[in-house]
């Protein structure tokens, strides 16, 4: 950060590391008012992400902040992913959550939050959110990066474009696509996977 | 941050740019519950900062991001001051508040801001955000730093310990303690100032 | 790196963001011979990771590199996994690998590499490689940490403790644990899952 | 820092965190001459900072130095202001110094300072300089950015454009600008300080 | 770094820290073949450095890793140099290795390398490679920088462009530039250089 | 930077990247009178560099910054050195300077300087300063890390403990160590060593 503020030029034809700066500036590029309402969580899902970060809010380019709001239906799931970029400290507005980050020790760190508190999901890490209550849910997650990333494990695993081999998916899930089709319990195949997401 | 988690020991002998760590760690090392409930407004900025970063939640310690809460009767005012340490960004709960930052450049960036709209105030510039609405306002601020520090402006000139000297004060605000007692209009005295803080 | 040199003490009583420094150093704290010979892969994967990181040469603690070395028998796969800290650039020794990573679009970036060909993976992206060759393989990967962290995706979703819960994971990818049993297609449930990891 | 040298380019239409680089350098690039004199000090404040930032030597560009003549008067004062994105250390060439900072306790920590004697103001930190002394003073201040930005209290509180609302100063400052006019002692107004600066 | 990849975009007509991006990438972006052959080494120093930074993979830009190939014949050196701007972490492929660093305090650590065994060479310090078998030797080096640079101390200071000053090099060596003429021309011998310093 | 200030705990015996901090502090810390005078020159180089970093100023730990004062006898050389960790930018205080520093293009770029100007030596480049001048010179150096390091280039190679090997020195600067022994011992030029490299 070598100057006071330098509000991303999104449509610069020059790329680089974070984005170019606008000439000028203005308050409205450090506002956002997406947020506000809660989203539509009729999805497969029955939860959405609404991102706030440099996309949204050009004048958070260099300044290494973001937010985003998640709001569930009952039973919405935020599903595991990381953030490659960011640790993300969430406030619950209303509603209740199940929590959970997943250190790479395999140790499952999980809470149950109410309105008003927070948890944090360090850097890099798989982690989600649930909402296991009978109302809905809602939460302000809040990042260190103005584009921290977000990478989930189902769709970047079974919906990547081209698609991630068979054999790569059925050996780290150890499911045998093909030796086990007869097996009922054992007959999940890839295929399956695939084909909902 | 070179490891997935380092829960702050702090209360350990050893003291050292953040925190050392805890042997182990669990759940409620990064959850914090005492941001839900609006803190008393009865003071005399009626205004009150919770904070929520590596003192209240040890998880915190080197994952590079905080909280806050902060709650405003009408009239209540977050006073000019700086985080040297961190950007903010600022989502409102309820109410309505007037907010902005102060350019190196002296240019004043404004903004008022409604329930559930976000607002940025980049590193190390003086801002502040006033509640010139008739019902109490609150916010959540996010930082990235696990402890921003805050300098509030009025508080670390006009309330030091040892007291910053006069001459300081009286020539950087331009007024001369001495001579213009005479002149009611420009009566404002160092002391003055110092005494109501 | 405020210094020449901080060789790992690992067993201080004070832990810390890395590791506190021994009073004195030798060449063989900055020397490791544990990647000259191929581990074994008679593993369920086919697979071994053998790591050269500040655990194992106690004088990379504050450098920002280590390395690892994978050996494969053929079929073998190092399994989608991501570095929270680290990108990863791997030079091949001998057979051939298919690698690949997934960005956070979804986009699958993918190469199969011979002998003493070299391919990058992004920080935090998920990755893996396979050895589609008929005969052994082995690489070695370097990163710009010293404590790279791994986080395997299967391992950590369906091998966590405590377990991720199940709805999360039948929710994540899409699989109805209890309503489609009697349809042979879908009857992939969480248990086949979690029983073969 | 990722080149040698990178000269910033500070025409360029392209804007960027720092400046793009010039497609050759030369000596001068790294040179400069401005800081050889003292400047006048016929001023309010009786002081005059004189920049050598990225802005005056090009070459500074991506190398995270620079420094400042700073010259007084008797009775001069560099008044408190804070560096947003740098540590200063400063040397007195000749007269002499109080100097101060202020932490984020509102601790004041001051010395007096004789030629070649130096100290140092921690990032972020509002701090001043002032010559108690009979006869002119100088220093050499330095900084760990190449732009590491000013902001003097009084003139970005009291002089900015547009103006920080009065009831925020006033509330700051916990001065009364109505009510107690009729108090000699108490009639300080927001309008006397804005109008010396 | 600020988002999943940022390939150079090398011949951009704007320069900056690192480089621009490329609108589009593929894989062959994150690839490089130019190690997987041995250089030739029938030079004066016996010894050929292969770079695999950025200039060479553009997909290295803002990734922070790169790689060399390091071919010797017998006898071959490396002859001292630094990385201005990296750490750097060596695997031996095949042949033997005297390698070895100089820290600040002018303490030399060194040590003989084998086939598969690795050293490190700390950020910036001054190190040398050296095959002192019989047969050829070839190494991987792996860098935590895209761009690490080398700094061959020999070329730097006696074959720079102008040339280095006489008199710094005679003062820097302690030899006498001047009164020596008369001698020998190829008399200065390693002893000489030792026995004044 | 984690805390306003973590003044160094030199003695502690829990060593760290840094210093461990004091439990308290006084603005003794930040400050130094030993770079108030000149030093003695009557050595070799007729140089000398008195360091002001943070074993002189315990302060400065986690700051960032540091100085050193070099006082020249006409004549005198500061000789080749790398500062592995910091930039260093340079003011002269009196008397005149010849520097320079070299790119690794092997460019070399200097500047004759004079009282009150400044000159910039880029992070990890080989750089040096000599007064050519008939009076004693002195400069203030300052660096962005509280403890830069300095690697003398003729030191590290040619009086390294134990010595670097005889033949690395001899092929590295093309001197051939054994065919020239019954030649006169100081008859060593720098033409020699320019005319092989």
């Amino acid at each position: 950060m070598l100057q006071d503020v330098c509000v991303a030029d999104l449509n610069n034809a020059v790329k680089m590391n974070g984005f170019a700066c606008m000439a000028t500036f203005s308050a409205s590029d450090f506002f956002f008012a997406g947020l506000s309402k809660p989203a539509a969580t009729n999805n497969v899902l029955r939860s959405t992400v609404t991102p706030a970060n440099v996309m949204q809010i050009p004048g958070l380019n260099t300044l290494g902040v973001s937010m985003a709001r998640i709001d569930f239906a009952p039973g919405g799931l935020n599903p595991p992913h990381t953030h490659p970029r960011a640790t993300e400290i969430l406030f619950v507005l209303y509603g209740q959550l199940d929590v959970g980050f997943i250190t790479t020790a395999n140790v499952l760190v999980t809470m149950t939050l109410y309105p008003g508190q927070i948890f944090t999901f360090p850097k890099g890490l798989v982690h989600f959110q649930q909402n296991n209550g009978n109302v809905p849910a809602a939460a302000i997650a809040s990042f260190n990066s103005q584009n921290p990333g977000v990478q989930v494990i189902a769709t970047s695993l079974f919906a990547a474009t081209p698609p991630v081999p068979d054999n790569v998916l059925a050996t780290a899930f150890q499911i045998d696509t093909y030796e086990d089709r007869s097996n009922q319990v054992k007959a999940c195949t890839i295929e399956v996977l695939e084909g909902v997401l």
